[in-house]
């Protein structure tokens, strides 16, 4: 599956900042304008505007222009192909735990 | 929460190469030997213990040197921390679609 793998390369790059992942936590509060997102780090404007053409180009976040005013959203589903390489690595140990989990999340439902 | 950064870019950094991705995609199932983790890349032995080292460094893998075989484990909770992050980051209507998803559990649980 090269283009998963494509995928997770540009999303792991992209988190692997600090900068960025600030961002991407900022956004999955709700979205935000530029300068809004701006305002928390010590940064000159054009380096956040490079931050997110990456997590753009990563498929993180998106924006949309109106007037002079640029909103980003994080994408939808954007940290999806994260979550799903992550369950692929669960070690036969996690897995049991996780069905027992369940089953005990079943049972003491049908004793309530 | 400086450390917790650190960890995160770190494990980040180490996961967004793909031969790196790879080894703890082998490693989640069982530990290995490092001739066995060499065969399916097409990769000098020093730069695969070069990756190895940069995964022990971000706290992923852990090794250990019987005789002449060294033994690579994945570490137990070593992908907790990208775990935890992730969980942090889910949206609130992902938040509420997650209580749907546990209320809905509960519920078939009781009727059968």
């Amino acid at each position: 599956m090269p283009k998963y793998h494509d995928e997770l390369d540009a999303v792991l790059r992209a988190l692997a900042d600090p900068t960025r992942r600030a961002v991407v936590e900022r956004l999955a509060k709700s979205p935000a304008v530029v300068s809004e997102l701006a305002a928390p780090f010590a940064m000159a404007l054009p380096s956040l505007m490079q931050h997110l053409r990456v997590l753009e180009e990563a498929g993180l976040v998106t924006s949309s222009k109106q007037g002079r005013v640029r909103t980003v959203s994080l994408r939808p589903g954007a940290l999806d192909v994260l979550h799903l390489w992550l369950d692929e690595q669960r070690t036969p140990a996690e897995r049991q735990a996780d069905r027992l989990g369940i089953h005990l999340t079943r049972t003491s439902a049908k004793e309530t």
